[in-house]
Order: structure tokens, then sequence, then C-alpha cells
């Protein structure tokens, strides 16, 4: 958050972004949900409204009225603690609210928001830290409304192309640039994570998942300088690398098994040559851009056909904190070798919002980092995002670091 | 179907009369698919579309370019013979093409219909046949439109209205009759099932199920005059029919079972009084209408626990063709006893089309009669309708029969 | 059932049948249950005694103790009127109790019931009733006991022989007769289905399903006069017959999708010629034995690739009781086109008991005829048996029907 | 291993072992499987049978002939370089190979094994690594075993006892004992980890996951000297545990919620008073012994009411390897709030054995110590052990760590 805007214009700002990602669709794009995983994008709109409402406006804001009542059941998403809501399989099954009806609830909010900002009531330290949550909050979910809107789209037999500037320039901001060096991290003791809000003042925003700085001892590594290319994943795809169980793990290969894997998601093979579906349409995978949309599994069978691994998230974060560090990162969600798990330290914090990232799940695996999808201003060298290892509609993709 | 009535006047009635069932709904309420029974009404407006395309225009109209390449595979249904289709299940992920694309695709398609049936064309008796269909064909998805749009409604948690003008008006029209007499039926041998098509010159039109006439013995029976109403079904509920094993099929059973099924479908007990959807929004059960939107299993139930029983689908048919009968039908689809299997001397047509009808399935059950939502022109005594016995969707009712 | 039998002794020799048929068996072999249509040996064991003691000794024998507290549970099958059960899933997770304890229980029960039946109580008709029931309860399970063995053996790994001669015997007792001729059914009325036990005295044993008398018409077919063999069948095989959709019913064609089917059950193709487990080990396909362990499914599309039918269930039995008639049934269960439903006045009789047959489910098929696995004394023109239209584990066959 | 021994007296020992661990059961209890986590005990005296004939006697044993040509399929586990092998869903489908024909299957591998290793061929170091790997392996399936029974027994419905006199004898022997401090682990850098075999000569027997030695920061904690009692447990179930979605993983809320979990498996609540279910039958629960058969997840939930949580399995480790630690352990296999995952520089042996404990898989959580069913002489500090976190049939249970 640049600091001098005011509360106001990031909230505005922010706001018009999501809806700015959303400007190219259909509105029949906004309904539906073809896997679980996805939500419908005008239940991104809705949702991230209704948290700003219940949230912010109805504990803090005297006289405000809710838009209306159903919505809390529909816009909820697993807060547990705000009552019953839409399961999360059926959120493509609602026709109602209707897109232009999610709008005006929009409307509805943000006036409310704007008016409740320019009041100026944010400056009690809990208020302002609610509405950073509030603003990251509906960041996570425009890269979401991203890879969502790609999801529903690559996999219509008609594969329309969508207009979405926001991930198109990005998308060879790195290809110019020159090449990379590796970078070696040194055998010792390094510092990870993010100091706890209740620690020091004025510290930028992180979520609690990042939380609390501690201590890691790290062996010697050397973390490539690149990504791994499109051009070299194929190599492994050629060398039989899906239909060879050593390079996999037990449950990585029972899910190429059972799945027919065989690429990556949104790879076509049309005539011996590989496509892939961008938001231009299909187009001819490219061999120099780094590979996209891989689950764990894949990369971390990857690296193991390579003799390689992946890194631990602490190395990554040592390496991209380290004094100079030329870490090369941003387009890619890079996998880990990392179970999510909670910091040595970690406190869940009270109340609904507790369960915001406090909610920790088994079974998920770290990625650092952050892709052409994120938004500016919303990644930082201590985030940790997660997924199950069987993801791939993220923009995920998979770095290297000698054995 | 009007005599006197061109077939392009018929062609152009049936296909406004689809369109005027949407008339009322907001886009997105043509795009979900909340369970695999119900299709988008957007695929249905599409679905018929494409069988005139794939069945009339491109091996009759000479010229005739089709519209999409890809329609085929979105809009085909089950066709084997016609290639590759969407999975039923699929058919709420597609947000396109976009309604407003289906409606591109019903014009164009109409257009060239239009000109191909003013040409004449239709004169021989095979493409009249098909046109004839055609025609049924499309009617039958509108019923089915009617039913898929009231559950996709109906289950949305606003439970929203939605002007359905066709089936309002018709809701009442047997409600101001006078009762109805029990009919009874003689014992003996009576005729079933409708004149093949080859078998007579100038048949009205009827499904190819509905073939071959045969003879059946039946024993001495009465029908009751009138459907089990709300409040008769209201008692079997407080007598906890839902909850005694013994009035039920052992599959009905592990139905309620399973689904912990309480009521009728829409029914909904809101401070210990029963309301239910409708396409005017939720509504105070009504104890003097027929109760509707009742499985086999409940159906058989209910018989069960009045101690009386179904009736079988030829039973059904001859009370209705008795001379002089004045059985009253037409407000539900009547459940009977009689699994859905081909008559004797029944003979799969050749081709896509004789996939048509000709694609017994085992394990449903024939209702006999209409509905509310049948369109008009589309019943007759011999017509044989069927579903699997879970089904309920439909606006499906009871009658009984003296055991 | 001979008459100058005592009961006791009718009793002792179907007792001791049960017992004669698991005389080959491994103690292993009475314990697992590959499928749930497959119950465990013991477990038919445990519960035939267990209905003897349930329904005759509790409620008749006075001072009769049950012989364990727990077997109620572990060995009721689904009545529930007679309290909870083990799943029918979890049948096979039982080692206990072990085979040489329900060989106790059947010694117990069978020492009350000898002492019992001796003492003439069974005079009133009521009770003589009950006791026919239990035996021809247990030739139920003879027959299941049989066939569940067979797909025990038949599918470990090791394919093992096992005796059993009272199978052996009869696989050749057809074949070395001269062919049949086929059988011309003439248009007309026929009587179908066994007289109730309460319309007539002294009626032999049947089921309630059989029940009532009632008159079907008939149009004027053909049954052929002998099974469809392994020879013809295999040349619908080889024909691609389990390729094309075309002769499958909709159910049948995803069973044979899903489960990807290619022979009947029991069938192994061993480079390039084909071989059947049977009771003696694996043994190449004899092509003049009738087909066995073919599904409805199958049954009905090899009908239709032959450009005939199956007959009704109404057309068997009027052949198999036309004056003089010489229909060759007995080795094989032979599938018919007929749903299995009540027929006409059927009433269902009271308690525990009136589950017994009365307990109808939709989507079943009726089997007519009886099988070489079928105890004798346990077959009749009237007899219906009925299966899901995808099981194959008992002895089932084709018989056709000119069109 | 005790070196004195002859290596011939270590297998024999441990052979003989495995066997004494099946003394009580009756033939039945060796065949099913009611769940797929549970292997028939059948099933572990095989394939522990299988392990030394296909990786010691056939490579390694001039002309040893074996046993029987199938038994590989139907004993390989899971080594996908050693061919096809029965679903492990199926092996309690298996009733032959009979307990007899295993129990020969033992003698004459035995026999093999003795003369082999009587002629000391073993003394190439890759043997002797073998060997011990041998019979490291069938202690492991010892543990399970042990579990299995009590698993198969536990939940038959007459809950026999059984006798198992290694595992009773070893339940008092901690509880004697005063009580334990806690142990204070001060901050500062640790050596985690076993040296590699390449690394040292002499090394005892560890698995390779165990590798290799590594240096972790830890921060300072204090472990609980004792594990959480029964009694205590009891008070976490009493204040509504299992019903406050607050104290759980989101997984595990869902895994209560799902399975309708409400105490540790095998507890029974008769009348108010809680029971479980142990090798000498129902069993009072004692409040002052070690709570047992929870999953991951109930121990973490316990942790979070408590205001604790698990500790790391470096924690654990570093604990147990202080100088002079006096950390009480071995009673129940405690688990640790670590995901399990390669150790830094991990690499993966070749070949089938290298699929033995490289098989690494995400989404299990590692447990640290031993327990009552662990063999002697199977427990070292560095041990890990790792289930899925919903698992809870292992003798599993809880240390805290003060937060």
């Amino acid at each position: 958050m640049v600091a001098e805007q005011t509360l106001t214009d990031q909230y505005l700002r922010v706001r018009a972004h999501s809806e700015a990602i959303c400007r190219g669709l259909e509105t029949e794009d906004y309904v539906v949900q073809p896997i679980a995983d996805v939500s419908p994008p005008k239940w991104h709109l809705g949702h991230t409204t209704w948290f700003w409402e219940t949230f912010v406006l109805v504990p803090n804001a005297p006289g405000y009225r809710i838009f209306h009542d159903d919505f809390s059941y529909v816009f909820n998403s697993y807060y547990e603690t705000v009552g019953k809501r839409v399961l999360r399989t059926d959120r493509g099954n609602l026709s109602r609210p209707t897109v232009s009806g999610v709008y005006e609830y929009r409307a509805y909010v943000d006036e409310h928001m704007r008016r409740f900002l320019d009041q100026a009531r944010y400056e009690s330290p809990e208020q302002y830290a609610l509405i950073e949550l509030g603003l990251n909050h509906e960041q996570q979910h425009q890269e979401l409304l991203i890879s969502d809107i790609k999801y529903i789209l690559g996999n219509n037999p008609l594969l329309p192309p969508v207009a979405m500037p926001m991930v198109t320039e990005q998308e060879n901001r790195f290809l110019s640039a020159s090449a990379h060096p590796s970078i070696r991290l040194p055998e010792g003791v390094y510092t990870i994570g993010h100091p706890c809000s209740t620690e020091a003042e004025d510290q930028p925003f992180h979520f609690d998942n990042e939380e609390a700085v501690h201590k890691v001892y790290l062996n010697e590594t050397t973390l490539s300088g690149e990504l791994v290319t499109n051009g070299e994943y194929l190599a492994f795809m050629e060398a039989g690398g899906y239909q060879d169980f050593r390079y996999w793990l037990a449950d990585g290969w029972a899910w190429v098994s059972d799945n027919g894997v065989q690429a990556p998601m949104y790879w076509h093979q049309v005539e011996g040559a590989w496509w892939q579906y961008t938001f231009d349409g299909l187009a001819p995978v490219d061999p120099a851009v780094p590979v996209c949309h891989v689950s764990h599994y894949e990369a971390d069978a990857y690296a193991r056909w390579k003799g390689r691994r992946l890194p631990t998230e602490f190395e990554w974060e040592a390496a991209a904190r380290l004094p100079g560090s030329q870490l090369n990162w941003g387009m890619r969600w890079e996998w880990t070798r990392s179970a999510y798990l909670p910091y040595p330290g970690f406190v869940t914090a009270e109340g609904a919002v507790g369960e915001y990232n406090g909610k920790f799940m088994s079974g998920q695996m770290v990625l650092r980092g952050a892709s052409v999808a994120t938004p500016e201003g919303h990644s930082r060298p201590t985030y940790r995002n997660f997924f199950q290892p069987d993801k791939r509609w993220q923009f995920t993709g998979i770095r290297l670091v000698s054995q």
C-alpha cells in the first residue's frame, strides 16, 4: 500500500481492480463452477463484498442496514462463526442473485464504505488492521478470479479468448531480461517469518501465517536462478516421465494413473504439436517460457527425474532475503517441498477473523513467490501460499535446488 | 396438430412456445444445472435447434451450412450415431455459447426451416414424419424446460418467483369442476397401444414406444375418479408414513433413509405450517389441490398405507379409452405400477432416430396422463412417459385403484 | 416334498444337504465376501439356522433357550421387524463366530427342531406352513451357497477346484438328450400363477410372489426348444457384439462400458482360446453346452443381435404349462423381458414373514425355470426368480423367442 | 540385535515371534480385512516370507526353487519393480492359500534361509544389510499384526478376547513408575537423524528415512514428562471438545463430522460409563493409563483445547537424545506436528529395496517413540513412523509441549 494514498483511495482502487478483471466476461461466464475448486466469478465479487459488510460495516458503521437478508447465506465462504452457508460445491447451482444484483450489492457497500472511511473512524489500530486485512483478502480473491476465469473458459469446448490485460502484459516482462545467476545459500542459521503485529509498531501488512519470526538451520544449497521452462519440461515428458513410477511420490503416482495425466493443465496435442490455452485462445507452447499449471506432484517428479529437488520454503525465503539477493521471482508460484504447518509460536487469533488463516489443514504444500496473476503490492518474501499437491489451476511453476 | 394450419405455421408456433416459456428468465437462469437430471434452459433451446439442423436441414436442405462447427458436440444429447458429445453432467459447466448466441442459432435455423417448409419439400411421407417427430421432440423439451426451471429457482435460497403464465393458468382449471366419479373397469380383454405408422395411413402422431396394438387381459378394478390431494397426502405424513418401512418398496425405503426424505419436493415446513415453492414464490400448501412432485416410491407407499394400489399402465389406458370415459386426467403425470418395457411386437427403427424412443432402459416406471406443464396437443390416452422411481421434479401425482 | 416322508425326515434331509454342499471347503473358504452380492458360506449356514430358531423355535417350542444372544444381530439378513443386523457388506469382515461355532449352532438347533417336529406340534396348518417355508428358504440358500462358493474360488488367483458333486453330475444330464423342438404358443388368454394358500386346501408349497392366479392375453409366439449355447454366444462375441451400442439397453451399454465387460463371467482368454472356471478348475469352453453366467443385459443384447427377443415371464409359464409341454428347462435360470412386479391381487402377508417375498423392489428382472444348482424339489412352472439386470454369478442362461 | 547371537539365531527368533503373535487366533481370524488399512494376518505371514524369498533367496541362494508360482502375485505388497499384485483392498477376499498353506510356505523358506545363513554367505556387507533389512521389515509387520488383530476382533460384534501375552505384559510396565519430570529443551542448534550407512562403518541398523544427519534450530520449549491419560482426555470429551470446530484442523473437523467421531477408537459407552476393547475383551477405561488409539486430528485438537501444542519431530528427537535424558517413551506412538518429508540430503536407494522407505507420500504425519506393540530391539530415538492424520488403529497417543 502506498503510504501517501488515503485509505479511501486504496479501498476504491482495490475494489475497482476486482471489477476490471471481469470486464471482458459475458454474463454467463460469471455463473458456472466446473469443479469444486473454482468458484463462479460473481461469487467472488459477492463474497469479497460480504466480507466488508459483515466484518467492517455491521459492527462499526452506526445505522448501517444490510443489503439483503439472504446474502450472508449465499456469500459466506467457510466462517463457521458467522452462520450457515451454501455448500462450496453448490455455488455454481445458483443463478440468483444475478450478476447485476451483485454489482448493485458492490455499489451499495462501496458507497457505505466510502462514507465510513472518509469519516476517519478507521484511525483506531484495530479498525485500520481490519481494513488492511479486507484489502488483502480482496486481493487474494483477485488472483483466484483470474485463475478461475481461465479454468472456466479453458475448459469450454469453444476455448474462447477473453480480454485480461493485467495478465497478458506481464507474461513477457521477465523474458527480455538476461539470464539470472544461481543463488548460493551458505550453511547456517537464518531468520524466517514476519514480526508479529504486536511485536512492533507500524509493521507493513502480512497474514498471520507468516508469524512469528524464528530461526532455522540450513545446510548449504544452491537455488537455480531460473524457473524450469516449457522446453525443459517437454524433455521430461518425451523421456517418458509420466510413465515411470520411480519419479513420483506414491500418492502422485496414484494421481497420474487415476486421472491419466500426461501434460500440464491447458496443454493440448494437435497433430503432434503442443498447444496451450491462454487468455488469447489456443497458442503454441513457447519453449522459452517458464512452465505453468503444474501440480506439486509434477514439480516433484520433474526434480527427481533431473536428479535435483525442490527447495524448502525456508531455503526459498532465505535466498529471497539474502542481502543484495537477485532471486528472480514473481512469474510463477513456486512449489516447495515443505508441508504447510504453523510456525513455532503461532497463535490463532480470536473470533471469525481467527478462522481466516488460522484454519490450518494437513496435507497441503507451501508455494512461495508470486505469479503474473498476483496483484501489485500483494507479494513479499515472507508470503506463504498453500494448496493440496494435486492442484494446478493456479499459475504454478518449478524452481530446482542442487541436491 | 390442427390440420388447417400449414406445417410452417405449426413449426413457428411450437418454436415460439419454447421461447415463451423462458421469457421470464434472467440470463443467469439459463446457465445452471443443479443436478444431473436438470439441464440448463439454454441447453434445451440449443439442443432442440440442433435436432432440426442435424436431422432435417443437413440431410434435406441443399446448400445448408451449419451454424457453428462445435455446436454438435455441445448440443447432442445422447445420439451415439451422431458423434461425441458433452457429458450430461457437464452441461452446467458451459458458459459459452452464450444465451444470445443460442437465440441467434435458433433464429438462423428457424429462417432456414421456414424457407425449407415453404418450399413444400416435406411432402414426402418420410419428411413429413420427421418434421412431426421434431415438433413432438421440441414439445417434450418444453415440459422439461418448465420442470427444470422450477428446479433451478425452487432450489435457490432466494426462492425467486418467475412469470410462467402457461402453467399458472392451468393450475386451477380442474379445481372448479365438480367431483368426478370413479371408473369401473370390467374384467376382460382390452386393446392397448397405438397402430403402427406402417399399418394405417394418416395416423395421428405418436411415439414408437406406443406401438404396437396388442391385447391384454384385465381383472375387474375401479380407478379413483380423483387424484390424491395434498390434504390426503399430509394425513399419510402425519401418520408417520415416512418412518415406517412396511409401506415402502425395499429400494424405496433405502431412498427415504439415505436422503432423509420427509415430504414431497418443494415442500418446506415453516413454524409448523407447510409451504411449497411455486412459480409465484413460496405459497401455503392447499389441501384441495392434487399432490405434486412425488416419486414413484412415495406414490407406492401412499397407496400401500391406504390399503390400495397404483394402476397398471394397461388399466389406466383402458379406463381412459372406455367408450364415454370420464377419466379426469391431465393435471399430473400419474405413476403406474408398470415397469417401462417394449410392447410385444415392438421393433426399433433404424438409424439415429431409432435411438429416440427405442433406447429402452431397465429400471424405469411408466407414468400416464399429462400435467399442467404439458403443451397443448401433446397428450393422448396411449402416451407413455417414464422415469426412474426416485424422480420427482416432474409434475407427478397419484391415482389409486381398489386392490 | 415327498409325501411319505415325515416332516422330521424332510427337515433333516434339507439341513444335511446344506452341509453337504460345503463338504469340500477349507475353513477359510467359509469366511470371505469378495463382493456385496456374495455372502460367506458360514453366514448362509448360520442365517438359515437363525431362521429356524427365530421363527419356529422361539415362538413355538416351550422352554427353548436361544443359542447365543448376539447371533440374531450377526445372522439376521434384512428382517427389519426382528431388530438390528450386520450390514450386508460387512458379513465378510466377521471372523467370529467361527465355522465350528456355526456348526455347533446348527447341531443345537437341529436337535431342538428334531424334538419339536417329533412331538408333532406342527400339525396346525400355520405351523406346517411355517416349516414348509423354512425348508424352502433353506433350499434357496443352497443355490446361493453354490453360486457364492463358485464366485469365491473362481475369483481367487489360484483358481482352486472344489468337490461339488451335486452340480457336476447334473451339468451333463441334458446334453445326451436329442434336440428339442420349439414350442408354439397360440394367441389367447392364459392362466398364470399359483392358487393362493387360502383359496384351496392342500396346496403344494409355493412362495407368495407366485400368487394369485390371474389371466393374461398372449399373442402368438414360438419359444426356442434349446437354450443358447456357448458356441452361439461366441459368434456374437466374435461379431463385435460387446462393441456395438445398438444391441444394448441404455443402462446395459453403460454397464458394459464402465466395467469393460467382454465375455460371460468366469471366461478367460488364454493364448487365443477361451477357458472357463468350473468346480473342477479351469476348463476349455465347450461350444455345445448352454451359455452360463450372463447378465440380463447380455441376454437381451444377444437376442437383439440375433433379431429375436427374450420371452416374457408369462409366455414362459404358459409354454411350460401347455398340456403335454415338452419345454426343456432346468439347466439355467432363463432371463425374461419381464420386470419383477407383484401380480394383480397380491397381498403382503403380515409380520416378519411378510417381508420374505413381499419385499418387492423396482429394477429387477424375472428369471424362470431352474438351474443345475437348484436343489431337488425346489422348482415348478410358476416359480419366479428375480435379480438386478447386471447380476450374473447365478447359473443364468438365454432362451429366445421369435420376434 | 544382540551381537553375540548368530544371524541364524536372530532370524529364527524374529520369525518365531511373528508366529507367536498369532498363536491365539482361530483360523478364521487370519482371513478377514475389515478395512483397507488392515491386512489379514495370514497375508502378513505370507508377505514377510515372500520378502525373504524374493530379495534374499532367489538372487543369492544357488538352486533355490520358489515355493509356488502364484505367491508373488498374492503376497507382493506394493513393489512395482517386482510385478503385478493383488489390490490392497482385495486381500480379504482371498480364502486361498489357506492358513496352513501359509505356514508351510514359512517352514519351507525358513529351512532354506537357515541353510543359507549357516553357510555364512551373508558375510558380504550387502548381504548382511539385506538380512538386517528383512529382520526389521518383519518386525514392522509384527506391530501391524498386533494392531490389525486388535481391529479385526475389536470390530467383531462378539468382542472376543484373544491371548496376546507380548502386549498385555507391557501395558502396565510404565504405570508403577513414579511421575516423570518434564524436559526443558534449551534454544539452539541440534543434530537430527542417523548417520548414513555409507558414512560410517558398523552403524547399527536404521531405515533410510532416518538419514542423513543434519542440523536444525530449535526454540526453547518444554516437553511434558507424561503422556496424556484417559482421564485427561475424558475431560476434553466432557467439555464438548468433539462438538467445537475451533479446536480442529479444517480437515480434522470434516473427519469428525463425516464420521460422527465422539471418542477414541475401541471406546464404547455402556449405560453412562466408558469401556474399551482390549485383548482381554471389554474393560472399563482406566483414567490413569495413557490414552490410546487417537488420530492426529484428535491429538491436535486436544492440545489446542489445552492451550498447548504437539511437539515437532525434531523437538522430540532432541529431547530423547539430550545427554542424560529421562524422556519416558515407549508406550504409545506419539503424534508430532511434523509432516513426513525426506530429510535434507536424502537419496532414494536403487531397485526394489529403494521403494521400501523411499516411497514418500504427501499428507502423512510423523509419529515418534514406540508402543507396547513394538517388538524388542525395534525402537530408537531416530526412528520415524508415519501415518495419515485420520489413522488411529495403531497404538497412538499424545504428548504435549508448552506453547
